[in-house]
């Protein structure tokens, strides 16, 4: 059961709710690769953090982010597909690997979602992230009550 | 009344409109902290911008964005929810801070709305932004039909 | 017609698809100034590319998402309306004029899709993109079905 496979969603790191569910869809805050409560990843990639530790990363973040996601939809929905993901890399600039860090998000959700996860995606290389974090992204995804229930 | 506490929309900066409203949604473009339409708020933060600057600049930037929601739905329909409130902070490389400047907008929205506020929402730092202002943002809201109309 | 106006939409860069068609909307993935596959516009604005280059490139990549959106909705739908451009820029910091290359993206819109193209648009500044592109951009637009058929 895809729930039992997920962190617990972090709690927020200011004034503002982890997921919203509106109509079909449901949206998540900026979730950073945080485990139990502890940011996992610090720093720049391209500097101090190398593509792989921010594969890494990214890939705690989008267990998060998909976390909020269904804690916000219930016992009742689950999510359908993942529409929109937005992948904020923190890195040096001129860094050209964005995509390849965000594989590394996009290869989570594959694993705990399969086809669901086939969404489009943003990735861009920003100056600094919350926390220091290496990487923060957000989904949108869209839901449907959950089957045999 | 809402709208007696919101400013006037600042004008669009190029070619595009302040809001749009498509089915239950309404999008703002990114609004920066203008008053008055000049520019109230520009540098970075962590450099010639305090945290303390840049979110006073969060909430005039929020209250902009929100009159250009209220502006686009008119007389008949109000916002109903902010679902997803996006914050850009001009910052310097390795500032941490951003939930801290995007509670200034959060703040501003829970005072104009209430629990309709609460919002996910997402907080990066980016190297530069239109006009050199040091914050910009977008919000993502649902409408209702005016109670009492 | 529109569709023998656009590129061949440009193949993703990674674990991800080009537009999301669900409910009322068509989402792209954020899109590059490339042409035929190749990156056409490297670098960065207010360093080694032109505010007039990168005006260039962010029209260009405009064509790209429309063409994903597109390709997504088939033969039977159309693209109805643009609701929202965002348009990330790499700048360096202090970069001010980031409306005016987002407006080579508007206008590009503007140029094939007339009144439909009327945007809600957020631009900012950041520090690298996937491959060194000067521009990146993504779309969230409304969809109608094509009239006449």
């Amino acid at each position: 059961m895809l729930s039992e496979e997920l962190p617990n969603p972090p709690a927020p790191q200011g004034s503002y709710v982890p997921a919203v569910v509106h109509g079909a869809l449901v949206m998540t805050a900026g979730m950073t690769p945080r485990v139990d409560g502890a940011l996992r990843h610090r720093g720049q990639v391209g500097a101090d953090v190398s593509v792989e530790e921010a594969q890494e990363a990214a890939a705690i973040a989008a267990g998060n982010a998909l976390a909020a996601a269904v804690a916000a939809l219930g016992p009742d929905r689950e999510v359908e597909r993942v529409l929109r993901l937005s992948v904020y890399v923190n890195a040096v600039a001129g860094f050209t690997e964005h995509s390849r860090v965000a594989d590394g998000a996009s290869g989570r959700l594959r694993a705990l979602l399969g086809e669901a996860a086939g969404a489009c995606r943003v990735a861009v290389g920003v100056a600094s992230l919350p926390g220091g974090a290496c990487v923060e992204l957000e989904l949108t995804c869209s839901w449907a009550p959950r089957e045999g229930r």
